[in-house]
């Protein structure tokens, strides 16, 4: 799926920060495109909304796949690529947010350009430019 | 909830393109904290996985209820706000799939600085600034 750049290094803001996020959103991706945990994460959803037990659950399994996104941008903060008083987590649901939007809800494609146009806007918005 | 503004029109980027989402987003928060659309999308968006019939229908609620976010966006397009070769439904996924991505799968707070920094990181990589 998503290829890393898909443009020469010099048609883009690159950055150590939009790097990392590259890569753990093809980790992310590979995970939705699994027909087994994207057709199975939406009952655990549901059922959370009701059973405290599956609560707890999912609420492990979303800390599990998170902390790449979140030591991403702690990283970026440390270079100073990032503002510091940005949230990690705020940074993350920008970038993860759209993603899981298009799989779960609209159900639209989820292609290259739409990948590096939502990191690109995260970003952006993270580094302040 | 989300008050329109919170800061002196002065502090912020404000533009008929930022308001009109501002708007949109309010109503979309009331539907987000009414308790019994929350827990019951899930079951819908679960169920559309398996059963056609009931993807159909989730199909038509997603319908129905995105139109004022791609008015907002195609009309911030007739004034020059948005750049034309933007996408709306990509402006729509970068300011619905953050607030979706907290209520349900990080479950963390939707407060309104959250709301106010999605919504400026949008309209920004959407404007071009």
């Amino acid at each position: 799926m998503h290829e890393i750049c898909g443009l020469p290094a010099g048609d883009r803001e690159d950055s150590a920060a939009r790097m990392q996020l590259d890569i753990v959103i093809i980790a992310l991706g590979r995970n939705a495109e699994d027909p087994a945990w994207a057709s199975v994460y939406p009952s655990i959803i549901d059922a959370a909304e009701r059973d405290p037990e599956i609560a707890a659950l999912q609420a492990g399994l979303h800390k599990a796949f998170m902390p790449p996104f979140h030591a991403a941008v702690e990283q970026a903060k440390d270079r100073g690529e990032v503002q510091p008083e940005k949230s990690a987590a705020e940074v993350t649901a920008a970038v993860v947010g759209p993603l899981f939007y298009r799989r779960w809800f609209s159900k639209e494609a989820i292609d290259d350009r739409f990948i590096e146009n939502t990191i690109d806007g995260a970003v952006k918005a993270a580094l302040g430019r």
